[in-house]
């Protein structure tokens, strides 16, 4: 029997899946949420460009037409390698030849989760894309009502931790939603009064980019308001406050509104299958030591891919924990099963090929990197619009995005500016 | 001076605040949420074919340009009529000149609030529109993965309280979803054995529509497979349960997912301005009696309109808590107040123009009734979307939602079906 289960239905996963359509077997795709979420664009939610739905497709949708994939909308509990079952949290039992876990990464505060993650929250789910959209948005609506001057100052400080991709990206869709979007929307405050405070531990953002590109995102981001706070590190956040060593000197920034894009750890069904197979090396953030091929362990029928992976490229340096090594790790085990089940050799050892990277700032700036190709500015945007919109066009609600895009461009306006999450009786 | 405060933002109010754009004044609108609601597409996003921002506009958007009209986002929780002032819950007061009240009304279960209202959500807010949304979607899924033929059943069974528009438009899209959107999505169930059943405890679905209309509206719900038991009156609603009184049979219906679109009450702000003001009679539902003119008791500077406000037509009849009753009294309390500041006579007591009422069926059918007319089918469905467009298109979101609707329809799908809430740790 060939009943392949599937855990995660993100990059690696979900890819995979697709990947085989034309297996001769059973695949199980596993999730605790009914959508695939295109994480990339998470910020524009955060910061009311899109709704939770332009970036989410049912998984059910993506696979109704594949008639040997089935979609289980339950929590993985564990494993019973030895019986090679899956345990759901539903008390059911899922059989399998072969697993393949993707279930990704979550938020890693270092060690400061419980006290942190209240004050911080990341930007991984949609629930913390319009939990972030909230506080936002919130912290402009009691500026305008708070007579305290000191206060209004405090709310109108926005602190991002991390300058990463998301982070940049976040910290110019907030810089762009106060100075353009709200301009004239306030009588008493004016948005463009806002700080946004990038604070990176680094000596430059974008780490991952060459430092050419680093410094243009630096340029671009100071031309939208956005105070870089470079070789900076936060020591403590509270409700009222984050503590930023400055060089040195310990200073407090009073602020509501904090948003944590600095450290990601695996998510804790890797540790969960390491142990069961016994042997496996974790890393700090609790990364699975994999085989070149993917595989765990002596188990050539466990596979783990995306960011819960920890694989080493050609040249020795870990591989990213980006969407494109999770969707080339999907179709490379899809590919390798594929064999199997013909009774092919397997293929040599995955490689990921890095088609390049790209970061947005505001509404029309982008960096972008490809095979020695370095664009800024906006080309950069142009390209990194079309890219993303041809991911997009996998699922059907593409026409929406693009449609939702351009008139958010053409009107300057974000019209997904909600504050939602409490139930109010009225 | 002519300071106005309009307490809540929704088809009244906002109405009454738009209409003052060249009052000689300041304009205070004061809401909970920062959204103005079109409330009569809820049921589109409870069944995922619309996102909340697609029938929700920021407040702020829309009063930008209006120079004399400010917002405030919070919670009015008092009044002082002694020294003219609304009670904020962040301790503020708000002195007005004219107090507009159009706070609408929130559900009623018939004194069984407590206990019903956490098995059988409204229809009002946009978290009650996710919520619903996640439990129509949700109940889908376990009926997938449940093996147990009795409980897949229960877990297919959608009860919906209340034949008016919204227990229709609710029925029919819930029918809808399941037996064409959902269609291929399952592997074990086949979403069409999902049964709909429309309670309604008078004789006829629509009440408020001629008697010809009823019965097309009730032939197009039998059509897509609504069951509807009419004369039958819910007695109980548990976590498990409706109980249903059929005829005089007691029935309980196993169900996990009722929803509630029968009764409404005033919300408690029209109370208690009723008594700060004294002797002001209420109706059972909380509405306050006001006087032809839309004021209460003997103070001219008291105006209450929309859900709240009881007001008998001309031919003795009450008028219905409709939005277009809200509007109209909106624009003719702004009249009343332009008059005033000019030192004109007041206009004639306000008098009601009904327009007509209409109510969708799925995805292409309608009745609508307007001066005698009466239309039902595609063409009332065609009508009905045209007249929505032309009052969202007031907002900026117009043509996002044109385009939504168009791509629905197109493809027949929903691509909203997004199950969240929860806040998930992955």
């Amino acid at each position: 029997m060939n009943r392949v289960v599937i855990i995660g239905g993100g990059f690696g996963g979900l890819t995979c899946a697709t990947e085989l359509r034309k297996y001769a077997g059973e695949i199980t795709l596993v999730d605790r949420r009914n959508f695939h979420l295109f994480q990339p664009l998470l910020y524009q939610v955060a910061t009311g460009a899109l709704s939770p739905a332009n970036i989410a497709a049912p998984l059910r949708s993506i696979l109704k037409y594949q008639k040997n994939a089935k979609t289980i909308l339950d929590e993985v509990t564990g494993f019973d390698l030895a019986a090679n079952e899956v345990l759901l949290k539903d008390g059911l039992r899922l059989p399998f030849d072969t697993l393949v876990l993707a279930t990704g990464s979550t938020h890693h505060y270092f060690g400061k989760d419980a006290a942190w993650e209240p004050h911080a929250p990341g930007l991984k789910t949609l629930e913390d894309a319009t939990e972030i959209r909230r506080k936002v948005l919130s912290a402009f609506e009691r500026a305008e009502r708070d007579p305290d001057i000191a206060h209004r100052k405090k709310h109108l400080t926005f602190v991002i931790v991390g300058g990463g991709p998301t982070g940049v990206e976040l910290a110019g869709a907030i810089a762009e939603l106060a100075r353009e979007t709200l301009r004239r929307d306030f009588r008493t405050i004016d948005p463009a009064d806002a700080r946004v405070i990038l604070v990176e531990n680094s000596d430059r953002v974008l780490q991952a980019f060459a430092e050419k590109s680093s410094q243009r995102a630096a340029e671009a981001l100071s031309r939208i308001g956005v105070e870089l706070w470079l070789n900076c590190r936060v020591t403590e956040i509270t409700a009222e406050n984050v503590i930023v060593d400055r060089h040195g000197i310990i200073e407090p920034v009073p602020t509501n509104c904090v948003v944590w894009a600095a450290g990601v750890k695996a998510n804790p069904l890797g540790k969960m299958l390491a142990e069961a197979v016994g042997g496996v090396a974790l890393d700090k953030a609790g990364r699975i030591a994999v085989n070149p091929d993917c595989t765990v362990g002596n188990r050539a029928d466990l596979f783990v891919i995306g960011d819960l992976a920890l694989m080493k490229s050609a040249d020795g340096k870990q591989l990213p924990g980006v969407a494109p090594v999770a969707v080339q790790q999907g179709q490379y085990v899809a590919g390798v099963l594929r064999r199997r089940a013909k009774g092919q050799a397997a293929p040599g050892p995955f490689r990921y090929f890095d088609k390049g990277s790209m970061a947005t700032i505001g509404r029309s700036r982008a960096v972008l990197e490809s095979n020695g190709i370095r664009l800024s500015g906006f080309i950069a945007w142009v390209a990194w619009l079309f890219i993303h919109i041809l991911y997009l066009a996998r699922f059907e609600n593409r026409v929406m995005v693009l449609f939702q895009w351009m008139w958010n461009y053409m009107t300057r306006n974000r019209t997904a500016r909600l504050i939602t999450g409490e139930r109010a009786s009225r």
